[in-house]
């Protein structure tokens, strides 16, 4: 088994390296490569996905992935900017699905923005298709506008698409999710005003009857950010596009008050996966040990039991990271009066004792 | 001055009448003069917006409307349901600039799903383009792919846009409603994702420099939606594109807790407007004097400071629904405890009395 780690910018490589310790620490056998990207690339190599970092992480089983992104990048033009690192990554390697869950961690039920009734237990997962949508369809690019409000000016212009493959794989992908969950289907989409998502609506509903013990709904995502604050609880599996996936899921592990604790997959239909924390690379507190490695340690946990079929070590990760909560350590993010502050490295070490 | 009231579906017709009992209890001199909308106007005449009201509304100084759309019009093939209504109300009228403000009133603080002290004096205004961008460009609609990742498949697809011109103009509204308030705006986009987003930043950016009293910073829209939730005070002037606001501004207005209170505006370049509440037509609660009239009630409020240059009655206005809420009358949307419930009709007539 092999696993790609790459670290990245701002706090991606400090965590990154508390989840290793933890990898190590199971005594698996398994090979572990790191390469650069993002930012750290391009410093490196002039390039965010440079060539060998691309070939390392298609042929690995898994890639274990930090965060991407500095300001100091961002004057750079686009195709040269962190973040198309991680586009790149998702385009090559072909990873349609994300899983983004948003749990409410009864120790930190308190953090939340919300009301604490609203958000205790939470425990929603949002499916992303991550592959197509606006964020890949063509053509795209500026010209003159010959049409709409002002013809003969300067305009921008991208293409939102989605083909029925594309939803069918996705949709089969909620749907078995819900199974073992409590059986139950959001799909988001904007029906209402879109021809792709008319269609995202319509395959979603012909692949559901292949579901009938899951019970699916539709709403439209405007009413699903609105829901998202006013009732959190009533989701259970939530699937949607990559645009209106991208904006949902970060507004749901925000409400849950521990962002720091979320982690996320990215899968191939080959099992492939890559695995990264919800949050960013927060650049402004990188290098100073209070970031909070436990959401890229329980990525790795998620990378054990979807890639490397190692549900055993998975759970015990994730047993190892309940175990330090409720011993009352805390990193700044999630610390509060009467728990104990610790920075990124020991709150690695402490995974690794309670393993 | 004439006024086009459009009531349309569920709870519209029964706010709507209490925003016009208070109108008319102004003892200004304007003419109003009511035609069916939404699907309302389809049970009626077999479309949603028929000519006659789509003219009315046109000869209108301003369009005081209610709320569209029922279940039971959701079969209905996409050109007939009744939110094209609204669409096409927007796109003939050319009403570019929607104006939402998200305002949590000290009275309803406790109301919010946020802890009291994240929204307690929250006074946020989103501006949402509202002709442009992905729900008005074209081309669109289903064909074979032809590239992609499953070419030769069934697919659809939107196009995404704006032209210069239909930006500069959003922009401009947006700084000169700072200039009015605590001068900041902030363009959230998805420059790191979208042509569209990209050329918008860049556009809003050459704007702000008119305006150098106003200080301009910009957000991608998935970290938006996260601030909104963590920290919803830092914003004070939010200015995006159609889709984006959509989401969002829906979002902002749910934090409030109060979404039953707020109103909204959509002006063209004439200074004509359409005022509607920021809530729905709430099928659920139609005809049973539940509904809270008062987001409408203040959109007639808006009516007349934005298109019929009556800011003294505009005043006049707010004052008396800040009296009643003060009088501790509320509708069951917003009651609590110690509290007056009040009907639809009974919230009406406390307004006019504190007139
Ligand atoms: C960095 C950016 C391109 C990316 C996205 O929009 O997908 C990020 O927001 C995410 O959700 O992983
Ligand atoms: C009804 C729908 C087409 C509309 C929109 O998406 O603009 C609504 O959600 C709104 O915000 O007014």
């Amino acid at each position: 088994m092999k696993i790609a780690v790459l670290a990245g910018d701002g706090i991606g490589p400090e965590i990154v390296a508390e989840a290793v310790k933890v990898l190590n620490a199971l005594d698996l056998d398994f090979e572990m490569e790191s390469a650069p990207v993002g930012g750290a690339a391009y410093a490196l190599t002039g390039h965010p996905l440079p060539e060998a970092t691309l070939k390392l992480a298609m042929e690995a089983d898994a890639v274990l992935f930090g965060a991407v992104g500095d300001w100091k990048y961002d004057t750079l033009d686009r195709p040269l900017r962190p973040e198309q690192a991680i586009l790149g990554l998702r385009k090559h390697m072909g990873l349609f699905a994300n899983f983004r869950p948003a749990i409410c961690y009864k120790e930190l039920t308190h953090a939340s923005s919300l009301k604490p009734e609203l958000v205790a237990g939470l425990d929603i997962l949002i499916i992303r298709e991550l592959t197509g949508d606006i964020y890949f369809g063509q053509p795209r690019g500026r010209r003159v506008a010959t049409d709409g409000h002002f013809p003969g000016a300067e305009e921008a212009f991208d293409t939102m698409r989605y083909s029925r493959p594309e939803i069918e794989r996705i949709a089969h992908v909620a749907f078995q999710a819900a199974q073992k969950r409590s059986k139950r289907v959001t799909s988001v989409d904007k029906a209402n005003v879109l021809e792709t998502f008319q269609f995202w609506k319509d395959i979603v509903t012909e692949v559901g009857k292949e579901y009938p013990d899951v019970q699916l709904d539709h709403m439209y995502v405007d009413n699903a950010a609105m829901q998202l604050v006013k009732e959190p609880k009533r989701f259970d599996v939530v699937v949607t596009g990559n645009m209106f996936g991208d904006i949902l899921s970060d507004e749901a592990s925000m409400l849950t008050g521990s962002i720091g604790m979320l982690p996320s997959a990215s899968l191939n239909s080959k099992g492939q996966g890559l695995y990264e924390p919800s949050h960013g690379s927060a650049p402004d507190i990188a290098g100073k040990n209070v970031a909070n490695p436990l959401a890229t340690i329980l990525s790795a946990a998620m990378m054990l039991r979807f890639s490397l079929n190692q549900e055993a070590a998975a759970q015990r990760i994730e047993a190892a990271v309940q175990a330090v909560l409720a011993q009352g350590l805390r990193t700044p993010d999630i610390w509060s009066e009467g728990t104990t502050r610790v920075g990124t490295a020991e709150m690695g070490d402490a995974v690794v004792a309670a393993l």
